[in-house]
């Protein structure tokens, strides 16, 4: 459903919006491509060692996080809606070809990314939960500095591109 | 992930393939018109009383179901993928707007229609599972029984149109 903005829910949803000066080409690419993404995706000192992105409505998005200890967490989930260089929606709720998955935290996660008139990005990515619940969960465990800081990444990445 | 047909792992899915001398267009319009839906897809003695039907991605699907004592049970998920007349994928993981939703038996469910060369269809709906436990739970709660029933009715009532 390409409602664009995403019309946030407070109650259970969370947002990172943040303007950057990188071209929304250059922040696609880097959520789109593998060997990118594991340069930025997981905030240091974590890192992510494996990435599938199979980037269509049911392809597979996974990736595995490797904590500073070295062990190895596989996560992801599947697309839900590809729209290039401004909209990208997956789930950790449904696995590649839509199959039910088990997520710790049942998410949503909407990307938007809008031309700011200057070159750079309006970031916009958003978080949508099951209930106040799973808001508050994923919350604590730290969206607003992790996303933040893997955006930092992202940022420090692709000014060098 | 329009692969078509969706090819079954016999380990976690369950199907119900059958040929009817419906036409594929009016097996579509009884999937896809709340009026129609509502006379056909709750097996008897079971009835649905409430349905509503956001035909696209991330699109409400929500039905109640009223139980032979009176007792209704709201259900239902959302649209993932919806190709006129062939194909429509929704899942119970998910509600409108790709919220996260819970699920007894989290399920995801194909209907694939294909004209059988003499005026009817080939009918094929499948179930998709977590796994072979969801697959197991759902089988036991009387998948084939309850599917075929309903597309009973759902012939019985497309005859008429």
């Amino acid at each position: 459903m390409t409602v664009n903005p995403y019309p946030l829910d407070p109650e259970r949803d969370l947002e990172l919006v943040r303007d950057v000066d990188v071209a929304p080409e250059l922040v696609w690419r880097a959520w789109t491509e593998p060997e990118l993404l594991k340069q930025w995706f997981a905030p240091a000192p974590f890192a992510v060692t494996a990435c599938t992105l199979d980037l269509r409505p049911g392809g597979e998005f996974s990736f595995t996080m490797r904590t500073p200890e070295g062990d190895e967490f596989p996560n992801g989930g599947c697309f839900l809606d590809v729209v290039e260089g401004e909209r990208l929606v997956f789930t950790e709720c449904l696995s590649a070809g839509f199959r039910p998955r088990h997520a710790e935290i049942p998410m949503t996660a909407i990307l938007e990314l809008t031309p700011n008139g200057s070159g750079g990005t309006t970031y916009r990515a958003v978080a949508i939960h099951l209930d106040a619940e799973g808001q508050k969960a994923h919350e604590e465990m730290g969206f607003h500095d992790g996303w933040g800081a893997a955006l930092d990444q992202l940022v420090a990445l692709m000014s060098k591109a």
